[in-house]
């Protein structure tokens, strides 16, 4: 799970070399990393520019399928309601997060959009892999913005 | 509120001629429309592509900002999490829905996205505006495909 973590980790870095909170993300499908992603909200003054929503969209173009049964997406935060819902509405399988997000984590910390059943689907998650450099990283660039 | 749900409603016929979900939305600031959206995800093959987040992408583009502080979203069917905790993201103020969606709703009847302080704001909503109508866009619209 680490050789994907830093692989998400290298988007997070993407992030941050443009001054934006440096979360980063990508989906892998049969071992294999198919869509990344990584947090652009400031750039593209968009507010569903996440790591995880720009990595769904490309799996899905790449796939041509809304359809992600059976991919996995890595993700250097816990997802957000927004990208947790996404998540399970592209049906991806499984979940694996570096930090935990107390104030707004949506894999149990804050909301639990993942392990309820209402969706048509249900998906695994894994959190807290590589938690001290994805924490670290995000921590790290607060401090600079308040320094 | 009726003016611009049926503006909603307009979107989801939209939807209804491309044999998509009939579900559609409409974003107003100081009492103008400002961006539109019908839900795609069929004829797009994207998970994302709900009414709402084409709607929140549209409005974002157009003020240039990922804040629509003051807005308004006008959607015919109560939010599921991902357009729920992206109505939050960008930071919308008022949500006014059409029927209510007990499986999946984010409002409050599955999942509690608006209600929770957990994101960095609050917004208000109001639920069962021409629920009607809206409802039975969708029921028709799946009766027939079971016909």
């Amino acid at each position: 799970m680490d050789f994907y973590m830093n692989k998400a980790l290298e988007q997070a870095k993407k992030a941050l070399s443009r001054d934006e909170v440096p979360i980063g993300a990508v989906i892998v499908k049969d071992g294999v990393i198919i869509a990344r992603g990584y947090n652009k909200r400031e750039s593209s003054q968009n507010a569903l520019a996440h790591a995880e929503i720009i990595a769904i969209s490309k799996a899905c173009k790449k796939l041509k399928s809304w359809r992600l049964d059976g991919a996995e997406i890595y993700v250097t935060l816990e997802p957000c309601p927004m990208c947790a819902g996404a998540i399970m509405n592209a049906r991806i399988s499984k979940i694996v997060f570096g930090a935990y997000e107390p104030k707004s984590g949506a894999c149990g910390s804050k909301f639990d959009v993942i392990g309820d059943s209402g969706l048509n689907h249900n998906a695994v998650f894994i959190g807290g892999v590589m938690e001290e450099e994805c924490s670290l990283l995000i921590k790290n660039y607060f401090k600079s913005k308040r320094g």
